[in-house]
């Protein structure tokens, strides 16, 4: 059984989803995780519905907001 | 009385439902977990009522976002 | 005075009723439990206002969501 | 000063009534309760305020629900 | 500076408001709190905006539902 | 670096502002504070959009329900 | 891998935005944070989607309240 945080380990300097509550979804490059799930993203951009995605870039995402992060595969 | 966790630890490498808080619902190979519910799934997709299942490949689900899991029997 | 968790101690193989947080409510076996009030159940199913028990199989449920646990005397 | 507890402590055996996050109101016997204020409650029903209270049996309130606990005094 | 509970401390066997999560609001006399701000009134009621206050007797509010607490001054 | 709580300590004594959770806004005399952000001010008023400030006294605010604090200078 | 609070510390004195839970857009110069992501901002404003920023002076915010943080580079 692999570890739970080694999908983030791998995906450090490269581009991930992140899901937040609420509804919000941004995209960026995963430069840094803790334990809580406090991610800092660089050339972050959040994703909209209707429009262009709204540059956001270097941010700091407080882990109890996330909900889901995934790979840009 | 089996362990709590006995039902993940046997569902891994298989497909498992998992429905969040909010109501979304996905599906995916289980990967991995810890005690927090983290769950890592593989090949996951995201079941909507009304249209196909949006493909969303590995992802990390941060676990105080899950209601129920259960094997997709 | 009883200890707050007997009421689960017995019910372990027993039918169980559990309302969670948003008003849904499940049926089933009892078959595990901690003391975040972690659920396991087999033979779960959602019971609906206004049509049949949906069938949910073997689940585990985060402790967070319960509200009630009641036996199904 | 009176311990917070001790007003639980002497309606052991007695009939409370336990208003939960949302609006419900439960009320029973108090059977047993712990530091969370998970509550065991025989003979509960749900008050309703259009129709008959809704019989519950014997329930496990999971503490974090609780809002109000007081004697049927 | 004083202590944060030192307002509590003085307010025993007084009467306070409680403000609570959702917008309710009681009264009643102070009896016992702790340090998660579980709080004991006595004589308590509801007050509500276009009725007469709802007597609700000795009761027992849980911590992390309060708001506010104020003496009745 | 400043310490984070220094920006309280300054304002023991003095005017300041408390925006909670749900919108509410109250104003008063910093009297205490603690590292949950437990507060007590004195002389505090409600702030309403559309009528005069509601006077509240002395109140103990409990911490998670603050979101911003600010001297009023 | 970069620790995840380097970002807070290289934009000590410097223009940050905050984003906080419910919506709210708060900008100003970050004078302090702790590791619950409270944080002390000087010359704030929030911003406001159909008006002039309303000036909010030096604030200090609940980490719990926090969203999203980055520097306005």
């Amino acid at each position: 059984m692999a570890d739970t945080f080694a999908l983030l380990e791998e995906s450090v300097d490269k581009a991930v989803y992140v899901k937040l509550k609420g509804g919000k979804e941004v995209r960026g490059v995963l430069k840094s995780f803790d334990q809580h799930l406090n991610i800092i993203l660089q050339d972050a951009e959040e994703l909209r519905r209707d429009s262009e995605p709204r540059k956001l870039g270097r941010i700091l995402i407080r882990g109890d907001n996330v909900v889901i992060v995934s790979p840009a595969e």
